[in-house]
């Protein structure tokens, strides 16, 4: 098929790379004229406008934008919305929040236009691995688009098959799926992101206790000095915390097992945030993916204003003096 | 009576000052011999050793220390045991761990001596406004020192009574109380201690977000410039959150709004440590107490090892680079 | 002054009555005749529509609503702002989510019409006791309505002054509060009262511990029989945690220490969520204000579904079988 | 080589079978003498004491213990530390405290005799996949009984190398790692099963909130009916989230997607608890192991008192009633 691709950064470059090493065909554009030109050496038409990206597409058109979430995707969805014509198809494979999706695609559809919200999983991997795409739409339109999914999808691979699964007729186990009507795409991956959050503070905390069992504040005689780089290589084998995750660790603790070259500062992007936001719509607790959450707010200050008015109360009625 | 203090410290020295003004005498010992010198002429007899101190005192001799809780009192139990005599009684006043208590009552009633453990409350203010007193031990040794604790405790003063007690007979309505047997009084006051800072942090917390009410990251429209000191004062009156904790938020936000002299490093004691474990031998939750401790350990850390984990992970999956 | 009063629910009803009570006079409206009737018989003009209690009042007409926050009172706004004229006032003094206030405030001064937004603190004491207000809007409304909040406010009573607030200029010590444009009301009650559950929490995880100290899973040389209501009667002198939260509980221990009549169902109102999504918004930790609102979602459910997952794994892991 | 094994629980016959499987011979005894039974037709030799196991190794001995942590474990060492001769060695392969092995191997050494304690993941999964082993102890014992560890450990597998490991000299790519003295190997495996609790927690918690993402409680238009199966199953290629317990929520999940076989009581074992007491000791904050254990906590139970407390406050100072 031929797929429009919008944002060459390095999630959108590689999508278009994975998708013409499956035999489709990209008309990409980017501001930035550099990533495109990268991709013209290997096979990309490049269009140096959003016009001539709809123009060189032929109809029914799919323009998959892969642009940072918030306003600038959303022009983007306007733009492309004065463009496209009934029956075109516009993705946007961000990280949108799921009710923006909504509405979208309630005022694309009054214009004739179809709209997909997908959760792209894979990072800097992807491009060999595969993306894991959690799809909101219209059920013709996904079915339509078939062939862009099962080639940018990881597919089976080697991964065992699950039990209880026989009989299920599902692409879930080629890495893409269809959750549901516009909205559930972003609203799965928007959970995966929160989870994800979740689970790298779980390990974090764990390794924080295990490199602190040497503290030099502890007894001598309770004091351990461990390897944390080999305790997460031997976790990779036959433990239940075994995991991607735990992966990627292991390689960072084996590079240098003080991670020095870390900031310890920790962004967050919006999927972690809105995740705690359906949570208390829900009136779910959370108390993982939210703590997971403040860690990061926590992480990019020096000292919250929150702990000042602590060391005010305590002057207050200790007259304890904290140290600077 | 005759009360001996051992340790004259910020609240030791107070302790005893209250005592005296009560028309109780008191022989007290520091190894700094400044306080006991100003406590000298307010009429407190200076015993220049411990060995000093129980010699000067009556049978049945009791003897108040108000030490560091830990290894300092730990040494001091022992040196008195070794110098009082049956029927003598050893008050630790300070905020040891209520196991302790429970081994050490055992270890001193076979020498014939009796052991309260006394959680202290009232810091620098007890002084005037008396200490709430939280007692463990023998019902006939908390007897027998009865106008001791009358005199250190607040008193009914204009406290409302409280509904539904009438009839009851019990000291607690005076600031002080035998809570149970060895360990009672500072188990009581560990959890006290807990609630404590869990409420601090409620405040804490709440004050943070009304002062970046008005970030200038938020949307300009959604901004708020609230004045802190006087959100402080106005809930003084008539809202749900009248205590003393805000009486001091609001006096160090009314000294100043942006609590600039205050480092932000919060210190913690035994207690709030202890409170967790407490919660967590019983298997009790205690999400608010635990996270109030927590909060503290970090405030005193630039990053926690377990934030460069994050960043690592981060950069593995997704080659995010954190910023310095 | 005159002001009309829709809505006559606990809080309402008591508004009016204190306002009567200070020589003001009111028109009262509400869907159930009841309470007026109620009123009636202590000075209140009834109108049986709200059209009448418009025309009852002199311009410029102040009109306080004091109904459910969310659709309820959004109708009541719309339908007041039909009936009143440029140069009147509508009051909303229920628990608004503050951005709605904004908004309002906004449509309402273009019809001419001034709008007050102001957060109400003091339930079923506020009677006698006063109301704590927060008050968000024009500061000309609200200085031609001083009288209305010095009447409905504790005023300084016998709390203290705070020191360090000398030569300050506030309406705080008398217990309500300009907080600053339409929104800073609503915004102020609505951190007030994350702050309120995250102190209640804290006292509610601390008497947990207490009461389960002496717990039949505990080794017996380590469990304490403690007695709650006295406990929590000497913490209110002198102790560090005395606060109206307290004394309420100390109230209820009293009563019945185990507290059996109540269910552990605990309801949260919008104030708790609100708070912890300006939180987010802020990127400003809240982990103590977020827990104790989880802690009430979880309160209200046999299970969560996120327990039945934990059971799932074990079992997929280890081969467990949990108990029914 | 030759092994005694001590406790024939699932665990333990698992690992006498993978020992045998690798051509090692097991002497195995149990209370129950079924286990034993089914093992003779394995091979194995079945002692009915443990005096008889004993007897029937050659020197040095080296048992193995595979009992319920606690004092059945401690008192089986004592026993065998009365049967063993110096120069045995005492394996505790359960779920021990790590500050008791510190002790008991002191206590050993003092006898002549070795002790590890070795932490070992794999549950129902080890026989077929191998045990992932984290030992503490003497280096010098661990090197004699490689022999044991390479068979019980699942080894490298397909499990691709990790980077930057290139020239480290470790048995950690085989699944077995000796952590450092003792101690280490019960302390590394208690951080593993900490993490493990955080990591569920947090696909619990993103599970549920998928689940009610569809809630009649929600608007109509907001609502999102989700296959959890699938989303599951998705998951397992390509995304962030990829890890074991990923594969047996998916499971769990294809079976029943309502998992309406499961209570929900989640049982929790020592090591999360210490876990946190270990954090606590350091002043490590661990908010999400934490909340993962304080969640496990409030599962087995209908309310907490806790609940009640706050039932009490609303309805002092509103007037509330929770609904039962």
């Amino acid at each position: 098929m031929q797929i429009g691709m919008v944002g060459l950064g390095r999630m959108g470059a590689n999508l278009a790379r994975r998708l013409m090493r499956a035999g489709h065909s990209c008309v990409v554009h980017d501001a930035d004229p550099v990533p495109g030109a990268l991709l013209a050496g290997e096979g990309a038409i490049v269009a140096g406008t959003v016009e001539a990206l709809c123009e060189a597409l032929p109809a029914p058109r799919t323009v998959w934008i892969m642009l940072p979430a918030g306003a600038i995707t959303e022009a983007m969805v306007e733009r492309l919305a004065g463009l496209l014509s009934p029956g075109d198809t516009i993705i946007d494979g961000g990280n949108t929040f799921w009710k923006d999706d909504i509405r979208r695609a309630k005022a694309l559809a009054a214009r004739g236009l179809a709209y997909l919200d997908i959760g792209t999983s894979g990072g800097v991997w992807g491009l060999e691995r595969g993306y894991c795409l959690m799809i909101g739409g219209e059920a013709e339109t996904v079915g339509r688009l078939e062939p862009v999914f099962s080639a940018l999808a990881p597919g089976r691979g080697a991964i065992p098959a699950t039990r209880h699964r026989e009989g299920r007729a599902s692409t879930a186990e080629q890495g893409w799926l269809h959750c549901g009507p516009n909205g559930a795409g972003h609203y799965v991956k928007m959970i995966h992101n929160g989870i994800e959050y979740g689970m790298m503070q779980a390990f974090a905390e764990g390794f924080d206790i295990l490199r602190n069992a040497g503290s030099a504040r502890l007894p001598e005689d309770l004091r351990l000095d461990l390897d944390l780089a080999d305790i997460a290589e031997v976790w990779r084998r036959g433990s239940v915390v075994t995991s991607w995750l735990l992966d990627l660790t292991a390689e960072a603790l084996a590079e240098d097992g003080a991670l020095e070259a870390y900031s310890g500062h920790v962004a967050d992007s919006g999927e972690g945030r809105w995740t705690v936001e359906a949570a208390i719509e829900q009136a779910t607790p959370a108390e993982v993916l939210t703590s997971a959450l403040y860690t990061r707010f926590r992480s990019r200050q020096d000292h919250t204003f929150a702990e000042k008015v602590l060391s005010a109360m305590r002057k207050g009625f200790g007259g304890h003096q904290e140290p600077k």
